[in-house]
């Protein structure tokens, strides 16, 4: 994992730089940026914003604007954990080993924090005067498409429901496809978007992505009930707690560990298909696959 | 104000059904949907939309593209609307004479229709195949810089800033140019935009639009006084109760209404500035100040 691991020594500085640049700048009530930066600051893996990047370096594209695209996928992602951690939501007093933004700031502040990055996104993928108004507007729309009701939100809808009833594998499935899939499939596809990939890269693109989307939320899943909250940096053991609809309570843990196994698997062959280097695609997904946090 | 109520009759139908077709397409939820849609049903003067409809009908622009920024921005209003009333911010039980969103669907659906909302509206305005690349991401970055943290979020931080100290006239005139007036000045600017007005006329309306916002915003605040609960659709005296800082609070009723007339006059003085028939903006301008509700 040699060139994962460099990766993302070099890229993450740069990602959270651009991240803090673009709401340091803003002319805005300083306790609304506080609030704001402080959940962006929490950390995190960054995982989507390097998902930018490394399908960018995988077309050989340099432009600095994917750090902008980065930016924004990252915004959205903190604000719908913002609004996920509120007491009318999920809940949760603990994000990151860290007070959750309603913790700290209270949850009006933290609403509007979430409302605030949401829209400080579109406003960064509209004004990005180096990409051609075409590329800019797709992105946009995918964006819009990727992160509301059609996608993260419809998801999060989705969710809930799960909460109260026990999902079939096939509603699981559509639940994670959008409240977590969606903003994946936005990371991997913007970064074939701005590098103009051919239909057929694309495709493949948005078919990996597909897979290491649910491979993903199915690892979630599992440390839920392997992790401790250390390790998590969030209240381990709550699907259980709360009865909710996961892999491993639909299928068991070894179940769940192979519906893994074969998304990751999935997710490797639909990288084969392009006639470019994957090494660092393929690593990542083998991090998402073993992380343990 | 023959012109103005013709037009109202005759535009508000179609504003409210681009409204309700944009949002019945997506492929979401029905529960989300459903939120969403009862909020943008629940009514309201719809005076956004009319506001761009209104600077177009100015430039005798005919475009059906008119309509979908109109909803635009109507689904921006709405999901702050929704949020607004949230029991950790206003905590209100009735909006426009109707329960609010979150007391017939509960704070998590209220909270994720209103997200929905905010983030349907990007990628409408994303979509609008027949305007020009270059003028869709001028309005996406103003709609951006209008409901975000540098507007509309930030004047509503302002605003609760206002509930716990007394602020003097600039701070509360610089709550209502951000928490109102950015949304105002948005809908009248992207008229100007979308019909491709000249500079001197876009700084004419831009310069109305601060004034109808600011006059739009104190009559509020004085009919909050005046009106009964009834006529307004909300809970009247509100401010009062809350002891919050507003025009009748700071400058008295008679102030208030004296500073009313002042906006008003230089509202009209702009228009006079803009070689075109401007009867119809002049109409909505008297009906802003002398409404009821």
């Amino acid at each position: 994992m040699t060139n994962f691991k460099q990766f993302i020594d070099a890229q993450v500085p740069k990602i959270e730089n651009e991240l803090y640049h673009q709401v340091g700048k803003i002319e805005a009530p300083e306790q609304l940026k506080d609030s704001m930066l402080y959940s962006l600051k929490a950390g995190g893996k960054r995982i989507r914003p390097l998902f930018v990047l490394a399908v960018c370096e995988m077309f050989n594209n340099k432009q600095q604007e994917a750090y902008t695209i980065g930016a924004a996928v990252e915004m959205i992602h903190t604000y719908s954990l913002i609004h996920d951690d509120l007491p009318s939501m999920d809940n949760d007093d603990l994000r990151r080993g860290k007070p959750t933004n309603h913790k700290v700031y209270g949850e009006a502040l933290a609403t509007l924090a979430g409302d605030a990055l949401n829209t400080l996104c579109f406003g960064l993928l509209a004004r990005m005067e180096n990409v051609p108004a075409e590329i800019r507007l797709e992105l946009i729309n995918l964006m819009s498409i990727a992160a509301g009701a059609e996608g993260m939100v419809g998801g999060q809808v989705l969710d809930m429901d799960g909460e109260s009833r026990q999902l079939n594998l096939a509603e699981l499935e559509n639940v994670h496809v959008n409240k977590t899939g969606a903003l994946l499939r936005f990371s991997i596809e913007s970064g074939a978007v701005l590098s103009n990939a051919e239909k057929d890269q694309r495709d493949a693109l948005v078919e990996y992505a597909h897979h290491v989307g649910l491979a993903f939320q199915i690892q979630d899943d599992i440390l839920d009930i392997l992790g401790t909250s250390e390790q998590l940096g969030k209240t381990a053991g709550k699907d259980i707690e709360s009865n909710k609809s996961t892999y491993p309570a639909l299928l068991t843990l070894e179940g769940a560990g192979q519906k893994l196994s074969e998304h990751y698997e999935l997710a490797l062959a639909a990288l084969s298909k392009i006639q470019l280097d994957t090494t660092l695609l393929r690593e990542i997904t083998e991090y998402i696959v073993h992380r343990n946090h």
